[in-house]
């Protein structure tokens, strides 16, 4: 049976594509929102499932561009090949509602070349991230004044205390860590290089914790590098602002599945919380 | 007078251009490669340049694929604008010589909204890279078989040891700091946006001082956030490669202005060394 998320990144190509255009009927579903605002994370995914499938490979390195907000209702994806050689394939989209265009993504689509390859160097999860099970349930904390469908549709963990902003006790610290998996997800499912894209976009914004009023953080760009296929079970995560200056923030990510192998690695710009 | 990269990358839109398409021509300058093929930050510069006008302002968040190799000659670049804001625009664009595409680029241009705002969180450069004029003289040496250009064009300095690997004597550690400047670079020029996209790929790679045969590293896709803009003299900067494996690796860079002030932040995924 398709996931809840699977159905909500569902597209059809139409029959009239060619190989030098596709074209992708979807929607962005209701309830994967922040605020009203489909999640970018979500909305980057739902691209990459058309652009994927026009590539015939799953992303490996992928960056939207978020032009205009994402709305429940029918969306179209064009997908454009760029290059396809034989391992890998360099895909341009455009996701657009109606006349408006909601994000412009580029992307190469591959495996990675050489998945059993020596890791000669790597980064670990955060040593004082408990397991998924002893961790905080996330609270269905909306940072604007309209609720958000999107914490319903995940089952997400905090390291302790990284929610302190939330209660006026900010870390002080532009971080949190925790765990992402889907609100239907079973022990032995795994998340995809398409789910790791929601995953990258889906905690709370790590500035909250810098003492910055919690609000609206619109994403300018996000790039996602998927560097291996996770295992079943949820992904831990650790979301980082280091550079906050100039009205904008950027913020790392690195991602993890449940053997504690990094899976991908993700940086967005944003604008400052308003 | 202009400045050798400034002509390296002049570029002159076509008058038939209109707002929905600009046409660029320009030419991949001899003389800005690494083994024949011209640097990766170069040709995303060169690009950069085109979408620049077209945008009517200065990049600020920037991605290229690499998809063949530029070669000194003629180039075209077409730029299409997404989405043009009253702050910033977005930019697509793809830069070809002949029918062979070289990269295709997506941007979004324009100033930090808040130039003078409060810094609440920045990186520092490393403590442990000397002076500009205290560090080494970054060899001129050629990670392929064919004599490089690039390292010619510019005055690199690198920190004591960094460059062990080409000894035989590579740290262990995948990282590389120094300084970057222009070859005809005098003490009061400045290094501009389009001057730091080359500079986000104008060092050696990392990896090398993992411990791994030199070769040509060929990047995937490189992603600059341009955060402030620099006083004049050179740029301090450092590169490391916290991931490697599956044959592939990232490399992230913070790069700063004389005065310390965090001005760029790169990251690639590329191959391995070949």
């Amino acid at each position: 049976m398709a996931s809840a998320f699977e159905m909500a990144t569902a597209v059809a190509r139409r029959p009239d594509s060619d190989d030098s255009r596709s074209v992708y009927d979807g929607a962005v579903a209701e309830g994967w929102d922040i605020g009203d605002v489909a999640n970018g994370g979500y909305v980057m995914a739902l691209a990459a499932r058309a652009m994927a499938d026009a590539a015939g490979r799953p992303p490996l390195s992928i960056t939207a561009h978020y032009v205009s907000p994402g709305r429940g209702g029918p969306c179209v994806v064009e997908v454009e090949p760029v290059r396809v050689g034989r391992r890998m394939a360099t895909m341009s989209a455009r996701l657009a509602q109606g006349d408006r265009e909601v994000i412009r993504v580029l992307g190469t689509f591959g495996e990675p070349p050489e998945p059993g390859a020596a890791v000669l160097a790597t980064v670990a999860p955060p040593a004082d991230l408990p397991s998924f099970d002893e961790s905080s349930v996330m609270a269905r904390f909306s940072p604007t004044a309209t609720p958000s469908g999107l914490p319903h549709r995940l089952k997400m963990r905090i390291r302790p205390g990284d929610e302190g902003f939330a209660f006026e006790q900010p870390t002080g610290r532009a971080e949190v860590a925790g765990w992402f998996a889907f609100a239907d997800q079973d022990d032995n499912d795994s998340i995809d290089a398409i789910g790791l894209l929601l995953a990258a976009d889906a905690f709370f914004p790590p500035v909250f914790n810098a003492g910055i009023t919690p609000g609206w953080v619109p994403t300018l760009e996000l790039t996602v590098h998927v560097r291996a296929t996770p295992v079943p079970g949820p992904i831990a995560a650790r979301f980082h602002s280091d550079v906050i200056a100039g009205g904008l923030l950027s913020e790392d990510g690195e991602l993890w599945d449940s053997a504690g192998t990094l899976v991908a690695q993700s940086r967005q710009l944003a604008l400052m919380p308003r």
